[in-house]
């Protein structure tokens, strides 16, 4: 993997990019779309790749773990050729599933026992065995095994669970530099900056994590029940510190304001739920605010969905129709909307890097921040 | 609308001919797939066009009735403008939901008054507002309002009802040919010929609706419980008496062995939700046989879903990955399958018209048959 900065903003800490893997290119900042099991829900590759263009996706090694399994997966030649999508893909570590959705789970130096929340079957996740099992699904970029403490935890369980954060990472970098792809291509392994909502916490653990000095790195731990006002802080402490020729990726965030406060506080990589998991409930993101698309306002509404949107959804059908489809519960409504989301999260991104390649980032981000948030 | 029929099969009675409406041509045997309440269910448009190849879909009057509902559909220019396909549109008479779905239903010569199923609202479908209807979703093909009486009943009701389904038949029309379109495209009508399965009131019914010389003809009330060789035997009674010049419709059949049967016996037109329902389930029609991809005999199988396959889909994934996606209880699984089964019908039918049109439809079908129906 190699990251060429283009250009940092002159008024923000936002920066241009350019991410180059064995399976292309990914300009900067950029937003991933979440493919849990291996498929963005609801939406066919060919739609990724042409409606939401789509750079590069995100997999959970802890469902994919699970099922299909690694058997299979190996047998596919990997996940690219298993769910046909052949730019790159980012793998997590499964640490925020086995801490948010096993059964059971046994936390302890060694790593975390866990019981599927399928079938109560026993697992173990380890530092090592998790850059393994990634090597296996094939992801482009591996994301090191840490534990996310809860956005209200007290100074002595974030500190406990950083120093823990550390100790897996070198295990974690060892077993991932002295192993080799399963595939023909190359990977490249993240570290994640923990802390909880400490500052002096954070700044220690971006320090550490920069000593590495990998291709890139990631801020975990955050959007998960903090203040925004804290995370933007957390953001900036530890931008202050990993270095600015690699790529920082804030892992699970957020709406598109969270969005771009973040990227101009220097933030390049993005993945949310958000998008999808919104959509197929209704909301719609637009440039001019949100939509509740079920809303009885819109029923015999015909304007188009979205006039400003990117996808082909937007001006191909009206809002009254969108509408119809979710009140008559047809699968079809999730389906757009989740598209339709995704291709605005993608223009956004998109739109940001050229804002702040013409200089014009700041005014930009200013004006959008307020109609974003607004509900339509 | 016009039909011409191009050939006739010279050992079966199979015809090959086309439909022109002012949405466009439709070359016969036709399928059509079903989108009750104004989208083909998982399906985007793009995708029914690109993929599936179908020339007319079918919208149900019933359903389109309660929700959106006509001063919607009014509003948006018809159901066209609304749901964004712009190729032919036939609509039911909304008959068959009233019997099957809605609550509390009172049939009397009048018509048929009725609850709806959604929110146990009273209302009345009658042969002359079941017209005035479909002209406002705006149907290039409209249906007769009908009674459909069970498979199983017996000679004094089929007889009953067929004589009250005439006396509807005769007031549609005259409300149909005194009435103009809503838009500014041409609209048809055509009858249904009723008799259950008794062969002397299926001729009577073929003569009286063979009687009004419309531009199509459908056979109604079959696969609904009687055996499959009941059901050939009248399409075989009644296509002996229904113009040889005028497209006929066999409503709600079937799968696929059912429908090169009545290819076979004369039959131009058809529509079933099995391939989007079997397939939402699972269930795929291939040339080759059926498959049921949740069987764990596909968990490591990475042959193409379908080799012989007619979407795009067909090729870029595996068994495995659709099993994956079924198993996981992703959206994207029931999408795959649905497309998939559609773009089968629809590939099965235009083979059927070449083989007719070069003579080879008899050897074709005898062969096909014999394979569609086995279980892979
Ligand atoms: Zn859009
Ligand atoms: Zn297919």
């Amino acid at each position: 993997m190699q990251f060429t900065l283009e250009k940092t903003d002159n008024q923000t800490s936002a920066r241009a990019g350019e991410i180059i893997t064995d399976h292309g290119k990914i300009p900067t900042p950029v937003f991933m779309p979440v493919g849990t099991v291996g498929s963005v829900k609801g939406i066919h590759v060919k739609d990724l790749e042409e409606e939401v263009k789509a750079h590069i996706i995100l997999g959970n090694t802890y469902h994919l773990y699970l099922r299909p399994g690694l058997d299979v997966l190996k047998q596919a030649g990997g996940l690219h050729r298993f769910n046909g999508w052949n730019r790159p893909i980012l793998t997590d570590s499964g640490g925020f599933q086995v801490f948010s959705l096993s059964d059971k789970r046994k936390l302890s130096h060694e790593g975390a026992e866990f019981r599927s929340h399928l079938d109560g079957s026993k697992h173990m996740f380890t530092p090592e065995n998790v850059v393994d099992i990634q090597r296996v699904i094939g992801a482009d970029i591996i994301m090191a095994f840490d534990e996310c403490p809860p956005g209200d935890s007290d100074f002595k369980y974030a500190f406990q669970s950083m120093e823990l954060t550390h100790k897996w990472l070198k295990r974690g970098i060892e077993r991932f530099d002295s192993t080799d792809p399963v595939y023909d291509y190359s990977q490249t392994f993240f570290p994640i900056v923990q802390g909880g909502s400490f500052p002096e916490l954070r700044r220690k653990s971006a320090e550490y994590i920069a000593s590495f000095n990998r291709e890139g790195n990631a801020i975990g731990g955050l959007a998960v029940g903090e203040p925004e006002e804290v995370m933007y802080e957390m953001v900036e402490v530890v931008n202050d510190i990993l270095p600015e020729d690699k790529p920082r990726y804030l892992m699970g965030v957020g709406n598109p304001v969270n969005i771009l406060e973040a990227i101009s506080r220097g933030v390049d990589m993005f993945d949310c739920v958000m998008p999808t998991r919104n959509g197929r409930n209704g909301m719609l993101f637009t440039s001019r605010g949100i939509i509740n698309i079920k809303n009885e306002k819109w029923k015999a509404d015909f304007s188009p969905i979205d006039p400003d949107g990117h996808c082909s959804f937007d001006t191909l059908y009206s809002k009254s129709y969108l509408r119809h489809l979710f009140v008559s519960r047809e699968m079809l409504g999730p389906q757009i909307a989740s598209i339709h989301n995704l291709s605005f999260y993608l223009w956004l991104v998109t739109e940001a890097r050229r804002q702040i390649q013409n200089d014009t980032f700041a005014a930009w981000k200013d004006g959008m921040v307020k109609q974003l948030a607004r509900r339509l």
